[in-house]
């Protein structure tokens, strides 16, 4: 855990950024299922904050259900999963950072080329209608978390090819251009999957989230395709419903 | 197939008739991945109908991405997974039925019994509080589709055990007694899981989708939880989104 700066107006308030420490030590394995994580003793020691200060961090935990208290004994890890919200459309670049967690991304294939029938068909392009389709890896650290696959109209987002890609997120780009992206529909599948298990170098028996994503412009027009694989030991979703 | 009744009026209109008829084959695995369905002509002819109303049969599969069509040569089974949406609180018996299947359940165990700490954590229970819960398989016809375990608090659902809940659904019975649902908090896991396997009987190596809900009254009350696994191979969920 390194030293929290208290001074910069950027940075979150302490106990956020606490929590986001212990966060990101059970997601790389530190802390594993069933483990107890350091007590709020241990934590007023080790950051020099008020023990409001450290319950506040662990609390923030348990409310995403990544860690439950035992009554007298402490915190352990529910299980090391991180929590989405399906509810919103956002990044994975930006929903990591949010968590104080280190996104990195590897370009394995950019290219710029006409798009197949189907693709045609669900982003409403001609035939003459060139996309970019744009394979990355996902991960937090070193660790690879997904893999995705992107297609976008080269007439939505003529400088994506000038994007670092592996930086840089497409929807910030296109918020930038005056074309944010309004909604979204996504289906999901539980799958197993050989080939992109190679690909991301985990285990074979580990089931993927498989989304199929289109996003929309404000006035209804279909900007982007979005195919995402995201392992299962490391993700769950929440959303919330109402009648 | 079976012969369609025209006259009565509860029955939906012809297309949407023998779109079910098809989604069942799909479903039942008659009709698997990859393989094409009967075409507009066959459909006109089985059903005596016209070929717009054929047409109207397939597109409705079309739209849920159970089939796709190739022009000139007909309409071919994209993926046999049944298509749910997150943005609803349904029950899977009402969900089946609109689809033109035919659900079941079998009660595995049904107890009267104190809460768990947990329990009673999640649904604002005192440690007195007696709760039911119900372990239920989940069939299409004869298949097993799902398993799910449900609380729910003996003050709120008193009469829960003289229901047949083989037959019957817990959301209609709130909603008789006043008390529907309003909303649900939900939490979606891609898993692995043998024990639910050997349970339903199916092939360790299907992925399981695992949703943990909690539902609530008007009022805020939390009302149920529900813990289901969904066969990852037959199921897939939409969700839209918006900003």
């Amino acid at each position: 855990m390194e030293k929290i700066n208290t001074t910069s107006k950027t940075q979150p308030p302490i106990y956020i950024q606490i929590s986001q420490d212990l966060r990101n030590l059970i997601i790389k394995g530190h802390f594993q299922q069933g483990d107890q994580i350091p007590t709020e003793d241990e934590l007023v020691m080790k950051y020099g904050v008020s023990r409001m200060t450290a319950r506040n961090a662990v609390t923030e935990l348990v409310n995403e259900g990544l860690v439950f208290r035992v009554h007298g004994k402490g915190a352990f890890v529910a299980r090391a999963k991180l929590q989405r919200s399906l509810n919103k459309i956002t990044g994975f670049h930006q929903d990591m950072l949010e968590m104080g967690l280190n996104p990195k991304a590897r370009v394995l294939d950019f290219e710029k080329r006409l798009p197949t029938e189907k693709e045609c068909h669900r982003l409403n392009l001609r035939k003459y209608n060139k996309v970019f389709s744009i394979k990355r890896i996902r991960y937090i650290d070193e660790i690879p978390f997904g893999y995705q696959e992107l297609i976008v109209p080269e007439f939505q987002a003529p400088k994506l090819d000038s994007l670092n890609l592996e930086t840089e997120s497409l929807y910030s780009y296109l918020k930038d251009i005056d074309k944010p992206i309004k909604n979204a529909e996504q289906r999901m599948e539980a799958v197993m999957d050989a080939h992109i298990a190679e690909v991301l170098g985990t285990p074979v028996e580990i089931p993927f989230f498989f989304f199929d994503r289109t996003s929309y412009l404000v006035d209804g027009t279909p900007v982007e395709l979005l195919h995402s694989y995201f392992r299962g030991d490391k993700f769950s979703y929440t959303v919330s419903l109402s009648n």
